[in-house]
Parts: structure tokens; sequence; C-alpha cells
């Protein structure tokens, strides 16, 4: 009988004396001190910038993306991608329940879960790699892997497929922050409004936002602009090169006479968008960067070099009750699920 | 007769298309543009965490400082550590002003200023390195640079010694910003509070939260605690490292009775503080980074990954009003102006 670290410290073999995200390598043995929990892996969801680099490595070669993802487990225990440092999540099932967690954790053997912390400090072992959904950033394994006594997860609902769950868990902090920070009347500019996250942020923002309020999708593609409009959420829609900061600083100013946003949401996984994001913003706004690409220099230099005094806010993957409000979002919107169902299923 | 744009882009050498700051390498001829206004640069005052991996890669070496600080500014056309992707802030005199900036600039030839922008997205030209400070961050040259039209500066006040200013205003955005942070009763905890900015935000952050608040200074150092404690601004002063997340988190948790901090200011300009930061944050509690050694991902990730539903702010230089603000502080304190005399100028 062993009690590990609620924070997983226990499993850091380096460098010592830091917590398992910032660890090089954790350990990935499967047997459960008495306050953890192991889980029968059969899905892993992996974060868009770090799906999007890997893929670049690869060459688009799925072969190729697969030993990528295997040799990263096997190196670090744990799937943290060493160039752009983030993870994902996973799904599923509860193999075994540490003693310690006997009488108040609400799971059971059985149940299925997803994990709402991120790969990049879970222990991982992958066994064998059954298919890689190369434009769903999803990978589907057999493996394991272990929940720490802190660690976050969602028990899969029975109404919603479990795909389309862990797609929509993924990055379900987007929607709850968004909630949080549009008040009626605002202006939004959500940055990279046709990708997943982009989608539930714009269809959150012009909830919360109201008539009153206007909310202003921004996307390179063609595809992605269309579909913007379609679905109707979005007053506006650019199709501008967020890179491109003095360009998307003109298209919004043409869209809002010139009064610029009062909050711009990031949800591109490209880098060198934090400009273009600061241009957007009117004085005294705010940014929500939930982009894993985004540079706390470039930020935080940005603003200070152009005179704009904004709020830049570093996105929380987690927020209270995240899961539940993402799935909520499914239930209240057939449109937003049937999106869902033909894009990320 | 020739008009720049505002925010400097025509002197964008490479990649095009971007900002300044953003470039690699910029223009640095000393011949303005028609809203441009031309310095005789005679310090520079380096970004605290460029400065500490300046000397680090010089093994402390002050000739190699130099070298290394020339050969950033000869590569790049403005100094910008390509390691830390930081730059400073210089001081000098105006040379000349663009024709175009006549009617709606205040300042004259012969005007004292202190750049408020970063030295990331200054041209700047260096003809000689007069003398290194090596434990101030601050170099004397003999050089010239140019601000452009939406570049911030302060007129250097005729009360206060030049060097203390720029000292001061280096890092004016930390207590502007810790003044609209901090509330009356608020617990507040300050990462790298014997430091320069460290100091001005527990000052500032003492003065808001007031004698029904509690203010927390934290330094690995004996020195800065005892230092911390001399001046009597913290309420309680803790000698850890802030790299050692759980150690941070257990003295936060016993000097606060296990509430934790309502507001945790980030001021040290070493990497890995992310974690400690968040462990040390109250629940909904908000986390305002200063340092520039701060990573995107690892606080993204990192609250995510215990699970802390807090608010993570990215520090900017910029607020309105800040060099007024800072500059009042050493006219209202004589014991900070005495810190600062002895420390800084």
């Amino acid at each position: 009988m062993k009690i590990g670290s609620p924070y997983g410290t226990h499993r850091v073999i380096e460098p010592l004396g830091v917590l398992p995200q910032g660890a090089w390598k954790i350990d990935n043995t499967m047997e459960i001190a008495d306050n953890e929990i192991l889980i029968d892996v059969t899905a892993l969801n992996i974060d868009a910038a770090s799906f999007t680099q890997i893929k670049q490595e690869a060459n688009g070669d799925e072969a190729r993306v697969a030993d990528i993802v295997r040799g990263i487990v096997a190196q670090r225990g744990k799937h943290h991608n060493p160039v752009t440092g983030s993870g994902g999540m996973l799904i599923g099932t509860v193999l075994e329940i540490g003693s310690a967690l006997a009488n108040t954790c609400p799971l059971k053997v059985g149940d299925k879960i997803a994990t709402l912390v991120s790969l990049s400090l879970t222990p991982l072992r992958i066994d064998e790699i059954t298919k890689i959904h190369m434009h769903k950033d999803q990978i589907e394994i057999k493996g394991r892997a272990i929940l720490f006594e802190t660690g976050l997860y969602a028990k899969l609902p029975t109404d919603i497929d479990e795909k389309m769950a862990l797609a929509i868990l993924d990055v379900a902090g987007a929607p709850a922050q968004t909630a949080r920070l549009v008040q009626p009347g605002d202006t939004v500019v959500v940055i990279g409004g046709g990708g997943k996250s982009g989608t539930l942020c714009i269809y959150e923002a012009k909830k919360r936002a109201g008539v009153t309020g206007c909310v202003i999708g921004v996307s390179p593609f063609e595809k992605d602009c269309q579909r913007m409009k379609s679905l109707g959420w979005a007053d506006h829609t650019l199709q501008v090169d967020a890179t491109h900061a003095l360009e998307l600083m003109d298209a919004v100013a043409g869209v809002t006479q010139g009064k610029m946003a009062d909050v711009v949401i990031n949800c591109v996984n490209i880098q060198n968008t934090e400009m273009g994001s600061i241009l957007a913003t009117r004085e005294h706004g705010k940014i929500y960067f939930f982009s894993m690409a985004t540079s706390f220099t470039a930020a935080a230099l940005g603003a200070e070099g152009v005179g704009k005094d904004v709020e830049m806010i570093v996105g929380n993957g987690y927020a209270t009750g995240h899961a539940e409000h993402a799935l909520a979002l499914l239930r209240e919107s057939p449109q937003l699920r049937q999106l869902f169902e033909d894009l990320y299923v």
C-alpha cells in the first residue's frame, strides 16, 4: 500500500522536484498507488497545435505520425510534444481505483471517462495504435494511463456519442471562459473562428453579446468563412490571415466603424498572431489567448510596443463546470451537434 | 519628405509584413522619416531576463557582455535578445523631430526622454559602449535611436536623477498594474519581491490592500528577505525558491491558514515558476505574470493540470499613466527613493 502525491510528483523521473507537467520524463509503470486511477485507454485527442506540428514533421505521412507519437511516449512516459509543449486528452474505461479513493471517488470500475487534464502530465503507455484520424487530431489506441488524485475527468454522458463528447470536452474551457468574458452589447472578435474551439466561442459569444452585440469571426480560409456565415452566429466574417496584424486591424476597423473589439478571443493554433490580436482590440479591451502557439513575450512586448493598454489573459483550459457547460451546448443546439457530427466524429 | 508607418513597419527588413518587434532584423539607418524622432542615446536599461542571460553567456565577463550586446545590435538593428525575446529601454536627448510631428509632438530638440517602448522594436546604433553596470542591468553608450510615431516615451523630470528615473520607468507597468489588481483586504503574494519591480509591487500592494490586507514577499535569497522585512511593507516574507512549486504552496498555506492568495504577482526573471504561482493562488484568484521568463504553455497547461480555476494575466508593460504613477512613488516615499538611490543608480 502506498500513497502518492495528489499532484503525481512521485512519478517524476527527471528533473526531480518539479510537477509531472514540467518534467521531461515521468514513470509510466502501470501499477497504481493507492490514490491513483488506472484507465484502459481507447483514444487520444491530441492538442491541435501539437498535432499540426507532428503532421508537419511527418510530412503528412500517417505511418510516420504513428512513429512520432510512439516515440514521444517512449521517451517521456507521457504524450508531451517537446516542440509545442502541449498535450491533449484521452478517453477510456476505469480499470482500477486506488483503495485510498474508494470512499470519495464517484467513479466505479467500468465507467467510461474522458480525462480533462492534459496528456502532457498523464502517465501513458501505448500498446498499439489502431487508427489515426489525420483531420480530427484523434488517435485510437490500445493502452493504459494513470489519473492522479487531483486529476480532472468527466464521466461520459449516455446521450452523446463518445467521440463527439471527447471532441467537445477537449476544448471545453473555451466556451466556458467566453461565457464569463462577454457582456451584453460587446463587440467580440474570434480569431480562428472556423476551427473547433473557435466555433464554440462564436456560438457562446453571440449568446452572451446578444442582439445589441456584434460577433466577428476571422479565418484565412474561404471555406471556414462560408461555414461561419451559414451557421449564422457571427454578425461578420473576415477572411484575413491574422499573422498579418495590420490587415486584421484594418478589417476589424472596417466593420466596427473604427471602434475595434471589446473582447478578442484567439483560437488559432499558429504562431505570430499576438500582434494582430492586440491591434484588433480597443484601448482597455480584453484579449483571451486560447492558442497554445501564443508566445508570452510576443504578447507582453507587443502591447507595450504599440502603447496599447489591454488586458491579455492566458487561456485556462479549466473553468469550474466547464465539462457540463460544453456538453449542454450540444444538447441545446441541434445545429452545433450536427456540425460536430459532420466534422469531428 | 517621406512618411513612415506609425508602427514603424517601413523599417522592417526581414521577415517582411510583420511589425518591428516581430521582425528578425530592422533598418537602423539614422535618417528619420517625417514622423520619426531621432534620439542621441546615453544609456540602455536591459530587460532583467535578457541581461541575466547575456551575463550567463558571457560567464560574467564584462568585455564579453559588451561583445554580445554589440553583436545583437549589429545583427538585428535593435537590442532584441534572440534567446529571451526581450529588450529593455533607453535614455537620451531629442536630436531631431520629423516635420510631420512638428505640430502634435510636445517634445522639442534637446529634451531628455526615456523611451517606454521596448528596445526589441527600437532601431538602435551603438557607436561606443562607455560603461557596463553589471549589477544594475544598465549600459552607458554613445549611439542613436529612432522613436516611431506610436512610440511611448516619458520626458525626464527635473527633480529626479536621470538614472533613477530610467531605473523606475523601466518597470513602470508593474506598480501601475498592481494598483489596478489589488483590492482592500486582499492577500497578495509577490514572487521575486526582493527585486526592482517586486519591491514596487509590494509597496503598491500594501498601499492598496491596506491594514486589513496581507502582503507576502517571496525570494530564495536571505538578503532579499531581510531587506523586505526592514522596509516593512510586506506582512510576511518567505525565503523559498519559487521553482519548487510545492514548497511555495506549503509556505503560503502556512501564513494564510490555508486560504492562499487572492492575487499572485510574479516578478522573478527565472524559468519554471508558473506552477508555484498557480499553487499559491486560491481558487478563482488572479495571477499577474510580469516575468519575461514566463512560458505561456507552462502556465496554461499547469493550471489545467491541477484543475485550478484561476485567471492568469500576461504582464503588459504599458498602462495608461504608468510613467507618472511610477515617478510619483519616488516622490511620495523617501524610503523607496533611498532604496533606488542605493541599489539602482
